[in-house]
């Protein structure tokens, strides 16, 4: 399942522009001293040490002798990816996703001593922009974080927005202004309700919080939208653009003006950290809770399971032919394509009566359940007893195959129903 | 084209009876220290440490304030993971397949105090089987090493059996040479030329060489398959079977005679280590130079480009159309299901002229070419300069969408040519 969503998300990353890259999980001591984690972050963070890389030489220069510390997160290496050539203005967005494994060193508990270890995975994100593109990047993540809440069945969900904090911030009132109407227009175009957090912010930008009721009516902060005016100067990131004390303050200018096209420099791009589900193993686990065994088929661990009637070696074989064609075995010389879905199939061909089995496999939150009877093997048929979690004498199948979202259970239907 | 290759072999996976896993970075030094890592890797490990994890406490018991370790392979997480429920002999085969980044501290050069971290991806897999199962696993795997790298068109490579070494080897020499004789009977069953270095097998186990010629005559170790005796033991993994004496002698007995099963005991399994591709980030530089620039076109990073001959505005949108339409965009309030692949396409709707814009596309190694004019505009048409890198008039393209392996150009194709 934890593939899957990643899958999922990958389906829709170019849709959205998004490109995913793959960075390393251990980065050099200086760059974490430029994003400024090594100062304010260094107790949760693992130090990672070895063979030519102790720290311990006096007076060494960067990069020499240095140790390693395992990322918490990904935008340090976001930032060198970006830095890594010269961008544009017409380079502009740039937007980097990435699914690597996060460390943080979490003290729990109040045993002294007792580390938790939290590896986690984050639907990570990152934005680069024009100050004058935040609105539509804004807008179009809060249409991808609608997207998959609804199709995940999950909500309703509160939008709340932290502002400049009164003291403590960088950047000026106007350029914080400038942003913070952005973030309000889009907010405003998602047609949702939304609330402010006045004074909430981080020190370094303005953010949105998605904030997720679930059955119970507990909340669960999960994907969130945070603008960043600081890594990028700590980074020095830069991009070059026509007028750019009118880019600055998000101004666009038609780049056919060739006196401003003449007068091109660098301008700081924006950041937006973005995480739509957030940590993937909490969203599981609110997933968990959320589908009560009863996952929709694309992304459910149990979609078939074949049953026998009998123990006779001739349903036995034929059970075994029902389930490799049902999980969709791939046959033939050659491999399998690239988009190829298999599909998670089981069987229970035990002693124990077919109503036991059935009992069972409901419990289990199968989504489809086939019968298989000594009738069955010589005109090669089945019984559907149950498909995406309704028993067979509820009414036709149809609306429950339709209602399926990324993935599709239709292929399955159509091989146990043809 | 990272991506590419991993998904590739996941789409084969499951018909080989692999489960991909994802399992932890890091891991208390003890596990290492079980592993043997520790004693005979050290050097070339990464320690990591943080609070709580300093590996200074005096008399700390196993797992209290212990430092952690970077992993440089997947096999004791794998061995964990084996070890995490009670085993029947029924349960074997066990099959993990692993992506994760490994870490290893390698010195590269003459000055001392440089390191090379050495980050990679391994298409790793370990089997866990029956001693009796041996054989048929090996002719699997050959099988997969086989399928995989006619797919990519490379070869010839050759196999090399390394065998029991002199001295210093654990087991006994009937252990080995049963395990011996079922890697040459799987060798002999490839239908393939192998040769024999005697003695030159690891204590732990014997192993098969995967050594590919490149078109310089040049030999690359990619894939390797290596049995272990070792690790199980360290790890104390076992499994449940009946007569568990003539089970570690690879004799199966029918599991119909009770008085047998009324004897069952614990076995240790055998571990077979084995990559396809090896280290992923070195078999995507042998592709490389293999192709020439010339990829097939599931795993191009350039599958197709749209060119324009002038830059009228209504050309220029016919473009963008057609790029979109090219590359798959998913359209809709649906989100993209799991198994849409998109296609690269580019556009160059430069001043330059259209002679000029071809040579370029070609040059750089384009799977498909498309033209569009100011009459295509009105007539929704576009031309073909090339296809699969053949160029139009070199006869028929049907031959080369044929050619296609993993992923399918019959798509693009489709969509170039209606
Ligand atoms: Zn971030
Ligand atoms: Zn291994």
């Amino acid at each position: 399942m934890f593939n899957k969503l990643a899958d999922f998300l990958r389906a829709q990353y170019p849709n959205f522009g998004f490109r995913e890259v793959i960075t390393p999980t251990i980065y050099k001591k200086s760059l974490w001293q430029t994003s400024g984690h090594w100062d304010n972050y260094a107790d949760d963070m693992f130090e990672v040490r070895g063979r030519g890389a102790t720290g311990q030489t006096e007076n060494a220069r960067e990069g020499q002798d240095e140790e390693f510390g395992l990322k918490p997160m990904n935008c340090p290496g976001h930032c060198l990816l970006f830095k890594s050539e010269k961008r544009s203005y017409r380079d502009l967005p740039i937007r980097y996703a990435d699914f690597s494994a996060l460390h943080r060193n979490e003290v729990s508990g109040a045993l002294s001593g007792l580390t938790r270890v939290r590896r986690f995975h984050q639907d990570d994100g990152h934005i680069f922009c024009r100050p004058s593109q935040i609105l539509e990047e804004i807008k179009l993540t809060l249409d991808f974080v609608g997207m998959v809440y609804k199709t995940f069945g999950l909500g309703p969900y509160k939008l709340v927005l932290s502002t400049r904090p009164a003291d403590h911030y960088i950047g000026t009132p106007e350029e914080w202004g400038r942003a913070e109407d952005q973030l309000k227009a889009a907010l405003d175009a998602s047609g949702r309700d939304w609330s402010i957090n006045e004074g909430d912010g981080a020190f370094y930008g303005p953010k949105i919080d998605i904030i997720l009721k679930d059955s119970d009516g507990k909340e669960h902060q999960t994907a969130t939208i945070q603008l960043d005016f600081q890594l990028p100067q700590r980074f020095e990131l830069e991009y070059t653009a026509p007028a750019p004390e009118l880019e600055r303050r998000g101004e666009v200018t038609p780049d056919t003006d060739p006196a401003l096209l003449f007068e091109s420099g660098p301008v700081t791009p924006v950041i937006i950290h973005r995480a739509i589900l957030g940590s993937l193993e909490r969203f599981l686990s609110l997933l968990i809770e959320h589908y009560d065994g009863k996952y929709p088929f694309w992304l459910s661990p149990r979609q078939a399971i074949v049953l026998s009637v009998s123990q006779e070696p001739a349903e036995l074989k034929y059970v075994d032919e029902v389930t490799k064609q049902l999980s969709k075995q791939w046959y033939g010389d050659r491999p399998a394509p690239l988009d190829h879905i298999y599909h998670n199939v089981d069987q229970d061909t035990s002693a124990r009566s077919l109503g036991k089995k059935i009992r069972e496999a409901k419990s289990k939150g199968y989504n489809f359940i086939a019968v298989v009877g000594p009738n069955d093997v010589a005109k090669g048929t089945l019984t559907l007893e149950m498909w995406n979690h309704r028993v067979k004498d509820h009414g036709s199948s149809e609306g429950y195959v339709e209602g399926e979202a990324p993935g599709s259970s239709r292929d399955l239907y159509g091989l146990l129903t043809k």
